[in-house]
């Protein structure tokens, strides 16, 4: 039995690690999807969709299960979102989310969708430990050592840091949707 | 003459009827444009271009106008939106319409614009009806026989109070632009 | 019960009139997918999208049944093309098809496929017709009348023969992917 | 040495004119970049690229520099912004920058960035122009003189004032992502 | 009275060069379009529209007429492809073609269409420089010499004879739509 | 050091396997790149992405290197794809390719890129499993063991049978661009 977790992994922290834990013992196989794959460089998506293909496949490595780390590009469309992520990822037997928009979708395309109080928590936790990033706090504890090591390699403190920097940047981009002028 | 009319039908309603008698009286044939064509399964957009194409179809059956319910997906450039709703849409003459952007669209086009004071109100009362729908509140009494119908067919009721539902999922939703990851 | 029956309708013909005729007896109602419909002004695909509604829609007006005549634009992706068609679309429980791609691609959502020796015959004409346009030779005995007075109205046989006429605009056209320049 | 300077010149004025005179005494050519190209008829984009090519060309024409006005289109992708650019512009070796989003990429680019005190104030400036324009006081002062010109041969006052005019179409624009319906 | 040439410039040479020369006596000012302005690094495509841009301005520099070079990505939809040239370009009152879909397009919006023997000389005429090019013979002949300066400068040559090169090559980019995976 | 090798693993076989032990020798990571990831369903792409991920996974899990299989989305743009590359996949510091374009883009971009004789053959490779695929012959020597079994567990064989069948098909599909109507 195959399961599908998808999440923007902004970056992969324990969070995520204690649920993909959980979900290992209840699949033979695990896809990991990695939303927003096209989004990067912004406060709320630092990280290149490779960054995060890197992370969550080193952190995961000692999971007893086969994983895949698949990134999911956002489409404008809810109504062709199952079928885009079906034909990207292995085929999966269950989804796991808490997401409303999620489960409705999956329910109407007749995936079995599980869910846990624990998504709400990870949810947080995102968030958290991007604030600590951008402020020189402790972000290290909140995340798999793999994770750290990625961050590391790729400058992504500098980054989120810089791209958090000015109002004025801030503005512009977003009034122009994501895109820098 | 034929008349075009644009809207976003989340869902058809009372307001929409009436406009659109207003306007059968004018023309010979009416073209009744979907907007947001591919947008669905959200809070303010619910319902797919197909639910919505029946929707108007079966609740105009009665006018005695030729009608055509054709829907237009947005596009990102509104310096090219009239010449896309002119190629998905039967020629028409004169467009109906109290929307600023899309009354100065169409004259620079060179299409005739008519108004009335009847398109602000009725842009209010699609909020009503959605409101009501996802706090079980009487929204029937709100929309024509034919599209009480449809909106049981799809499960809209079910639809629309579950993509409503979650402080975390609206979140999402509302950050990643309406994909769901 | 809802049939789905896609074409190009490049015109709309005597094949596939005779073909929604056989359909119309045995569905309550009919989906006529226009399909390609963001494609135009070519040799190939000389209508609108909003040109071929007009055909349709009045071509069938006699049938029997409740129509729906639905423009479909084209995706670049196989994988998510039936959820695509099914957001544009009445929900619907057969599809009429002879063409493999998408027999198979229903079949992998399990949607029901009727076939129909009709089929080929049909895409046939379409070539024809647009043929004698071009040449200038009798094309109206192939589609209904009301076609006939759209390719009227419309000034289409002036198009196609003017999109068709010069070998260089034709590699110019076709070297670029159907963009003029 | 060729210098690049992006901005959207919504419109042009006295702030970027400053601007470009003080890049166009360290380059030898100067390659002014038209951001959100495709935006336009909105209250904080309401001039197309091609009106802004010409507000631009017009008014640097008597600088001592080769310039290129070159319009950008946004896209959705920070991480492939930098070659998009590259593309569309002749090859540049400095960036002229205050935005930190645009200065990252723009270094994880390679490319090398100069920034100065004057780009916030003329950030707000823009804002100002707009906000003058729609009330109908002094905005001519603010800009070039050719500037003033090209918005009076589009209308563009008349433009502005009227996309920025009403409750219900702004909340219908910002709701459907910049497309009217 | 201002003018609209449209040409890929593939590279600009010789013939777009007297056609510009013809064409800049009879209006005021003088818009480029760059047409396909997103291709690049193909036999057919060989410079970006960056590169095109600096080839056409420093070619045009000494006639005495104001010009525009401007860059028009391709459209897949024939029917909005001249509000999209409007929007990209200054204003223009008269359109010079000799291809009969541009023509077509044009005379459908209205626009006035002027044509020239010349036209289809000088298309032959790209393909000429391009295998001259590839075969390592007289090209520099054939075009301005600004170009000259460009192409040596961006080691066009170089470039064009490697996308050239393999059969293998050639089969992938093709099957795949210019993409070279 | 990490290396990227690319291709369209249609299916993923034994010239590929080849190759892969190949690099790996040379690599401490190495990405497999899945191109023209939003193929499918087609003669020459009949497999989606996630079953090719499924397949490269499957067939190098007992390498000695750390692998990623990545998909990467065709773009229309070649100026834009090594950017587009190196977002979706973890940073390489060498690219393996014998496709000439390849080639040119990434040196162009700065990227070393490494050749070997047995690339051409590995294409060729691809066309044969195909074609035997297709006619029902002994296709399974041709590929690893565990492509053998994804295949047959996605129904690969009936989809590219099908999918091949019939002219009236196949001419659809060709002239409006991999779109099935």
């Amino acid at each position: 039995m195959r399961g599908f977790y998808i999440g923007r992994f902004q970056p992969y922290h324990n969070g995520h690690h204690r649920m993909v834990e959980e979900i290992a013992a209840e699949v033979d196989e695990l896809v990991l999807g990695i939303g927003s794959a096209g989004d990067s460089h912004s406060p709320r998506n630092p990280f290149t969709a490779g960054e995060r293909i890197m992370m969550v496949t080193k952190a995961v490595k000692d999971f007893d299960v086969t994983t895949y780390a698949v990134p999911i590009e956002d489409l404008d469309r809810n109504s062709v979102w199952v079928s885009h992520v079906q034909s990207m990822s292995p085929a999966f037997e269950v989804a796991y989310s808490n997401n409303p928009l999620v489960i409705q979708l999956f329910k109407e395309a007749g995936v079995e969708v599980r869910q846990s109080p624990m998504f709400n928590r990870e949810v947080l936790e995102g968030t958290e430990v991007r604030q600590r990033m951008i402020e020189d706090r402790d972000w290290e504890s909140l995340v798999p050592d793999a994770v750290v090591d990625v961050v590391y390699e790729i400058g992504g403190i500098e980054r989120i840091q810089r791209v958090t920097a000015s109002d004025g940047a801030e503005h512009v981009t977003t009034d122009d949707n994501s895109s820098p002028c």
